[in-house]
C-alpha cells in the first residue's frame, strides 16, 4: 500500500480507448446540457431556434456548482456498472445537485418511466426543464422524487452513514457515496468515515466514498480544499481508507481527467473485488481491510462561464448557485448562456426529436444495473415482512394487577433476541452503547455486537458477524438505520431518551422524506423507523440534569400526522405488544418509551393486547367510579406515571373510599388528539365519555406536560384538565425525589384531587396533612438516607383485579 | 517534523527528579482516594477506623473508569502550570468523572473556598463523600457546580469545541482539553479537530487536545483504541497536529509513566510557547502551526480492583461505573473496597485531621493559577458590557406603515458590522457559511472571515484575524460560540432556521447549564447566547420542503422558563431593538427570527421601541376598530405572518369597512404565557383587554400553529382563538404559494374571518367568493408562470398613519 500523504495515483496507462473516451465525454455533456436547461429554460429545450428572453425561467432556483462533477462521476460509474455488471446506488451528499441527478436519470430512461409525462423526447425535454424548481414541479435537491434516490441531501452531513446502512446486508451491493467537501465539515459527517470498523466485506455490500473537492461552499473555500494535501490523504488514511486522487486542476484537459479518473475507479473497482474474494472465499477469518475511496478535485462549476460581470465564476463560490443571474433581463447574461448551452453541442447529443442519440444511450446501463432504477433504491419494493415470534409466548403472567415485578425492556429483550435470530438478513439492533444498559442484552444469546477492529481478550461478545451496531454516535445510528431501512429492511434502535435529540434534525428530514413519498405512486413503503427510548426522564436519577429530558416526544410532534407515532406502554405486556405492532407497521416514525428497571405489570397478555388496541382505555379496577360517573378522572400516560397514578388511586381507595375514581390510562399519545388532527384521534364523542366533560381530569404525563395541552385544547373538558409532568427539574438524587421535584408523585397527585374535586377540600382535611406529611417524610429519609423511603420502595398496588 | 504513523516520544532523559515524581505520586493518590471515596462513602473518610456496612452508601452512583487518568493529567498540568506561570483550564470530554474533577478541586483548596461548608479537613471531606451523587447534594458529572468546570461533559462530543472557543481571544490562555476516546466516536467531536483551522496562534490561545484512550466505553471497546495505533496517528496528524503518544501498557510501571507524560508534556508546551513566539514576535504572515497534543492510553479504573467475581476489572469495560456493586452486602467487596482505598496510603496524605499534607498540595498551583479558580470558567468574572453603537441611528426612516422596503437582517448587518468593529477583543459573529446569504454581509466592511487554511485569489475577505467564524457545522458554531460566552465574551450566531435543529440537544445542554448555574452563588451571570434564526420557513421557497423547519422555537420553549426568550420582530427597526436587547441580556437563549428579503417597514424607530417594551400591542392604526370592541382580532407574530396579517385588515376595509377590525402584533412571544409561566407573561387582565374575553381571535403564526395554543390554553378566550401558521405542507415553489399551502395567506386569513365572526358568513357571501376566486387566481398564474401573481407581489399597505 502507498504511504499515507503519498496516495496519488501511480502512472497508469491511458485505459480508455478512443471510442469510450468519446462516450464518455458526449454523456457527460448531455448531462451537463440537461443540467443547465433545468435551471434556466422554460421553452426551447433544443436551441432550435436562439434563445429569447421568453424562453428563460421567471425565477432562477437551483445549484450549478457541484453538478458538472456529479455528472462525471455518473458517467464514469455507469461505465464501470456495465463492464463490471454491478449493482450500484449513487447516493448524492452535496443534494442540492438536483438537476444533475435528475438529468442522469432521464438520461437512463427511468425518469420517463416513473414519470410517462415527461417522455424522453423534446416534449419531454421542455416538461423536464419546465419542472425543475417550479410551483407544481419538482423540488431543487435530490429528493424522494427522484429515481434512484435514498438520500435528499438538503441537510448536508448523512450521506456516507445512509451508504454504510445501505451496504449492511446486502454483500452484491456498491454504494457509490459522493461527498461534498462542505458536507465533509460537518460533525455526522466526520463521524462517518469510521464506519467501515462496522462493515464485514463477506456480509456486507461495498461503499466507495467519493470525497468531491469542488472548493467552494456559498461563500468560502471549504476546509478540505485548504488544508495541505498531504494532510488530507493521512486523514483519511488515518480512517482506514486508500485515497486514489484525481485532480482536474483548472479543467481545461478533461481527456486527461476522464483517462485518470477512469484508471483510478477501476482500480478501486478491482480492489472492492479483492477484498471481497478474500474475505468471501477464502475461509480465514474476517478482517477489517483498508477499503478504496476516491478523491475527485474538479473546479466548482467545471464547463460554465468563466467570468461574469468582472469576476471569475468557474472555479470559485461564485458558481455555487446561479452563475448567470439577470439573463430575462440583460441581453449579455442571455448570450452567455446560449454560448454556454451550445456549448455542449446538443445537435451531437439529442436527435431532432430530443432523443439522445445511441453513443449517449451507449454509455447507460440497462434495466435494474441503472443506478436510477436500482430497486435497491426504492426500499419497497424489496421488502420482506419480518418472522416475527408470536410475542404472546414472552408474556410476564400477571395474575393480578401489580403482583407481577419485571423490567419492560429486560422482558421484551427476549423477544427482540428472537426476532434476531429469525431474520438474520434484514433485521438490526442499533445503539450508542446502550444495549446492555437498556437491557435488551438478551440479544447476545443468539448474536453479537458486530465490530472489525481488534478484538482482545474480555472483550464482550463482539465479532464480524454480529446483528447489533454499537457505536458511540446515536447520528451513525440513526444514519445508518435510515440507509438499511430506505433499501428495504428492518430495525430498531434504542437509546436514552435524553440525548435521542441529538438527532432531532435528522428525524425531521427522515419524516419529511417519509411524508413525501406517500405521494409518489412508484415509491413502495418502507419499515417504519422505530427507537425504543429508554433510561428515560425518570430513569436517570444517577446520571442527573443532563440525562432528563422527555422533549424528543414533542419534537416529532411537529412532523406531519400521517407519518408520526408515540407510545407510552405502561408495562411489560404492552411493551410487548407495542413493538410488535411498530415492527409490523410501515413508512412510520414510531417512537416507544418504556422503562428498564423492574417494575410493577398490571395487565395480563389478553388485556395488554386489549389496552393497546383500544390506545387508552378506563382502568375500572384501578378506580373507584364502577360503571357511574367520576367525580375525578385520574389520567395516565407512561410507566413510572401509571405507577403513581395508581398509587394515588389506591391512597383515595383508601382514605376517601366514597370519592368516585375513574383512571385512565393512555398508551397511543395520538388518541388525545381529535380525529380530525391525527388517524389515531379519538371522536369528541368517545373522548367525553372517557375523560367527562365537567369533572376534573388529573393527568400524569411522561414527559412536559403542556404538550398534553396541546393535544386535547379542543376537547370539551379541556378547561378541568390539570396535567403534571416534567417541569424541567432535575438532578443526582433518588427516582421518587425526582418525582416530587417535579410534583409528580402519587401524594401530590392526591393533593391535586383534593384541590381540584370541587368541595373536596373541606372533607379531606386529613388527608391533605397526611399527604403534605408524607412529601416531607419522603423527602427527609432521603437527604438523610440517600434512598427512597421505605414507603415508597415497599408500595405494591393493593386495587382489585381487573374486571 | 516526525512522520504521521511514527509520532511517537523519541526518548527523552528522565525529566522529573526524585522529589518531583514522589509529590505527583503522592498527589495522584490522594486525588485517587478522594474520587474513590465519594462513589462509595458516607463516613470513616479517613479509614481511622476499618470499614463496615454502615459507612457505604445505600446507593452507589458515580464513574470510577476515566477517574484514574482524569488525575494524572491533573497533577501533570499542576505541574507544568507552577513550572511555567501558566493559565490554563481543564475541559473534562468524560464528564462523568465528576468524583475526579471535585476531588482535584478540593485539593486545591478551591472546593472549599467555594462551599465554605466542605472545609478542607476531615469534617469537610466527609461532607464531599457524602454529599456526591447523594439527594441534597452535588451531580455526578462536572456539572456548573464544579469550581473551574465550563463543561459538564454529560452529552458527550463538544469538549474540543468548547476549549476552541474558550481560547478564542485569550492569547495568554492554554485550554488543556481532555477528550474520551469513547467521546471521540461522536460526530460533533469528530468535526472539532480542524477547529485549528480557526485558531490564530498570535491572537487566540492555545488548545491542547489529549485524546485519552481508557479503550472502553460502557459495554464495548472504543473504536480509536482498536484501529491501528499508526492509523490513529495519521489521523491525527491529518486533522493537522502532532500527536505525542504516552503508553501506560498495564499499568504496572507507573513511575515510567509520569516520566513519559511529563516528558511529553513538556515538549508539548514547549513546542506551543515556540508557536505563538514565532507567530507573536516574527512580524512574519500568520500561518496555521502543526499544534502538539497527546494521546493517554491508561487501563480504565487503573488502580482499581483486578478482579471482581472472578472476572478482570481494571482495564476493562467493567471498571466503567461502580466496580464493586455489593460493598454494603458483601463482605468480600466491603474488603476489596477497604483494601483498595488503604493500597493508596491515605495516612501519607492526610494528616490526623484530613488534611492534605505539604506534600501534596505543593503540586497545586496558588490563587487563579488553579485550574479550578481560574477566573477564564467562571467568565462572568471578567464579563466586560459591549460598546454598542446607538441601534436608533441605523433606523429606516418610516414615514408611514408599508411605505419603506427593506430587507430585517440587512438593515442589522450595518449595526452588526459596528458592533464587531467596536468590540475588536470580546464580539464574534458565527455562521454555518450563512453570513452572507442571511444578509450580514456588511460585518465584512470591517473584518473578515477567520481563516489559517490556504487563501487564494478570489476568496472572499478571508484572513487570521477575521472576526467572523464560518463554517459548515452548526455544531461548531453552536460549540465554538458557548465556550466563548462561558469564557466571559459575546456572541451572535446565525444561521438558517430549519437547521438550526442539528443543535437541539447542545442548546438543551447549555440551557440546562444557565438554569443550575442562576442557583450557584459564585458562579457570575454571562452574557446570553443568542441565535438570529433567517432564511426561515417562508424563505425556503426554493430549496424546499427539507430547508422548512420552525419548530427549534417550540424546541427552546420546553425548557427552564427562567432562561428562554423568543422574539419574532416584525421588520427592520423591530429587529434593531431586538438585538440591541438580546446582546445587552445575560443568562438567556434568546432565539430571534427575522427575515432577509425587502419586505415592508411599519414602525419608525419611536414606535418600534415602544412596540418591543410592550413585547406585543394593538396596532391601532392597521385596524378598523378604533378603541371600540372589536368584532374580530387579527393577530399575528412574525415578518411574514405580519404582512399576511396586514393584507388581509386592508381586504376587510376596503370589502366591510363596517366591521370592527383589531389587529395585534406579537414580537415577544412569551408575552403569551400566562404570568405564572414566564417572567414576560401579560396578566389576564391585560391580556384580555388585548385579545377581548369572547371575540374571533385569527392568530397568523410564524411556526407550528398548536404552539400558540399551548401558550394560551389558560386564557379567557382560547375557545375562539384560531392559529394558522406551519402545517408541514411545502416544497419547491413561490413564497405566496408556500403561504397558500398553509392557509397562511391574507385570503386565507379573510376567510377565516368570514367563518369566525357570527352573522358574518350570510353579510360577506361576495368577499368569500372573491377569496376563493383570488386565491385561484393566484394558484393558476404561479403554475403557469413559475412567479406569484402580480396583485400579490405589487400589493402595498394601503391602511392609515399609526396614530
Amino acid at each position: 500500500m502507498p504511504e499515507p500523504g503519498r496516495a496519488v495515483l501511480p502512472e497508469q496507462p491511458a485505459s480508455l480507448s478512443g471510442p469510450e473516451l468519446h462516450r464518455l465525454d458526449a454523456y457527460w455533456r448531455a448531462a451537463n446540457y440537461l443540467t443547465v436547461g433545468q435551471i434556466y429554460l422554460l421553452d426551447n429545450p433544443l436551441l432550435h431556434r436562439p434563445l429569447t428572453p421568453a424562453d428563460i425561467k421567471p425565477r432562477l432556483l437551483g445549484h450549478w456548482g457541484t453538478g458538472p462533477g456529479l455528472n462525471l462521476l455518473y458517467a464514469h460509474l455507469n461505465r464501470a456498472i456495465i463492464r463490471r455488471d454491478l449493482s450500484m446506488i449513487f447516493v448524492t451528499g452535496p443534494g442540492h445537485g438536483g438537476p444533475a441527478i435528475v438529468a442522469n436519470t432521464w438520461l437512463e430512461g427511468t425518469y420517463s418511466q416513473c414519470y410517462p409525462d415527461v417522455g424522453r423526447d423534446a416534449t419531454g425535454m421542455a416538461r423536464l426543464f419546465r419542472q425543475f424548481s417550479f410551483p407544481g414541479g419538482i423540488p431543487s435537491h435530490v429528493a424522494a422524487e427522484v429515481p434512484g434516490s435514498i438520500h435528499e441531501g438538503g441537510e448536508l452531513g448523512y450521506s456516507l452513514m445512509h451508504a454504510y446502512g445501505a451496504a449492511f446486508d446486502d454483500p452484491e451491493l456498491v454504494v457509490a457515496c459522493v461527498i461534498g467537501d462542505g458536507e465533509a465539515e460537518t460533525g455526522p459527517l466526520a463521524g462517518s468515515w469510521l464506519s467501515n470498523v462496522f462493515l464485514n466485506p463477506a456480509r456486507d455490500g461495498a461503499v466507495l466514498p467519493i470525497l468531491h473537492l469542488n472548493g467552494y461552499k456559498i461563500a468560502n473555500p471549504t476546509v478540505l480544499d485548504r488544508i495541505p494535501r498531504e494532510d488530507l490523504l493521512a486523514m483519511l488514511h488515518g480512517f482506514g481508507y486508500q485515497p486514489y486522487v484525481v485532480d482536474a486542476g483548472a479543467g481545461q484537459d478533461s481527456h486527461r481527467v476522464h483517462q485518470e479518473l477512469a484508471a483510478a475507479l477501476d482500480r478501486a473497482l478491482d480492489e472492492i473485488a479483492t477484498i471481497q474474494r478474500q474475505a468471501r472465499t477464502t475461509g480465514q477469518p474476517v478482517r477489517r481491510p483498508r477499503w478504496p475511496m476516491l478523491v475527485l478535485r474538479t473546479p466548482k462549476g467545471w464547463t460554465g462561464p468563466q467570468q461574469v460581470g468582472g469576476h471569475q465564476v468557474e472555479g470559485t463560490f461564485h458558481a455555487h448557485q446561479v452563475p448567470l443571474a439577470g439573463v430575462r433581463d440583460d441581453p449579455d447574461h442571455l448570450a452567455v448562456l446560449e454560448r454556454w448551452l451550445r456549448g455542449y453541442r446538443p445537435e451531437e447529443l439529442f436527435d431532432a426529436d430530443g432523443v439522445p442519440v445511441a453513443v449517449v444511450t451507449e454509455s447507460c446501463p440497462s434495466g435494474a444495473h441503472r443506478m436510477s432504477a436500482n430497486p435497491v433504491a426504492n426500499g419497497g419494493l424489496l421488502l420482506r415482512e419480518l418472522d416475527l415470534p408470536d410475542f404472546r409466548e414472552y408474556a410476564v403472567p400477571v395474575p393480578e394487577p401489580g403482583a407481577t415485578v419485571a423490567g419492560a425492556t429486560g422482558v421484551l429483550g427476549g423477544w427482540v433476541r428472537d426476532v434476531i435470530a429469525a431474520n438474520p438478513d434484514r433485521f438490526r439492533l442499533f445503539a450508542p452503547d446502550e444495549v446492555a444498559s437498556n437491557r435488551l442484552d438478551a440479544a447476545f444469546e443468539v448474536t453479537d455486537r458486530r465490530f472489525l477492529g481488534a478484538i482482545e481478550p474480555g472483550d464482550d461478545h463482539l465479532s464480524p458477524d454480529g446483528r447489533v451496531l454499537e457505536v458511540l454516535s446515536e447520528h451513525l445510528c440513526q444514519g445508518w438505520l435510515e440507509g438499511y431501512l430506505l433499501t428495504g429492511r428492518h430495525g430498531l434502535f434504542t437509546s436514552y431518551e435524553a440525548f435521542i435529540h441529538i438527532v432531532d434534525s435528522m428525524v425531521n428530514q427522515h419524516a419529511k422524506w417519509l411524508k413525501v413519498s406517500r405521494e409518489i405512486a412508484w415509491r413502495r413503503p418502507i419499515a417504519s423507523l422505530n427507537y425504543l427510548l429508554s433510561s428515560h426522564v425518570w430513569q436517570q436519577d444517577h446520571n442527573g440534569f443532563s440525562h432528563q429530558d422527555p422533549g424528543f416526544i414533542d419534537h416529532v410532534m411537529n412532523k406531519k400526522a400521517q407519518v408520526v407515532r408515540v407510545y407510552l406502554p405502561p408495562d411489560a405486556n404492552t411493551l410487548l405488544v407495542t413493538m410488535d405492532h411498530c415492527l409490523r407497521s410501515r413508512q412510520y416514525v414510531n417512537v416507544v418509551v418504556a422503562g428498564k428497571h423492574p417494575a410493577p405489570c398490571w395487565l395480563s397478555m389478553d388485556d395488554a393486547v386489549r389496552h393497546c388496541r383500544h390506545g387508552l382505555d378506563v382502568w375500572a379496577w384501578a378506580g373507584t367510579a364502577g360503571a357511574a360517573e367520576p367525580d375525578v378522572v385520574l389520567a395516565c400516560a407512561g410507566d413510572v406515571p401509571t405507577l403513581e397514578t395508581l398509587a394515588a388511586a389506591d391512597l383515595l381507595r383508601q382514605h376517601l373510599p366514597w370519592l368516585k375514581v375513574r383512571v385512565v390510562n393512555v398508551v397511543d399519545l395520538m388518541r388525545l388528539q381529535p380525529e380530525t388532527m391525527h388517524p389515531h384521534g379519538l371522536s369528541d364523542e368517545v373522548f367525553d365519555r372517557v375523560f367527562t366533560r365537567d369533572k376534573p381530569v388529573i393527568f400524569a404525563y411522561h414527559g412536559y406536560p403542556w404538550l398534553i395541552h396541546r393535544l386535547t385544547y379542543r376537547r370539551t373538558n379541556h378547561q378541568n384538565l390539570h396535567v403534571r409532568g416534567y417541569q424541567e427539574e432535575g438532578t443526582t438524587t433518588t427516582p421518587f425525589d425526582m418525582l416530587m421535584l417535579n410534583d409528580l408523585d402519587r401524594f401530590h397527585l392526591v393533593l391535586d384531587v383534593i384541590d381540584r374535586v370541587p368541595g373536596l377540600a373541606d372533607r379531606a382535611t386529613e388527608l391533605r396533612r397526611l399527604m403534605v406529611e408524607a412529601r416531607r417524610e419522603c423527602r427527609d429519609h432521603t437527604r438523610r438516607y440517600g434512598e427512597d423511603a421505605p414507603r415508597v420502595t415497599e408500595w405494591r398496588w393493593m386495587g382489585t383485579r381487573p374486571g
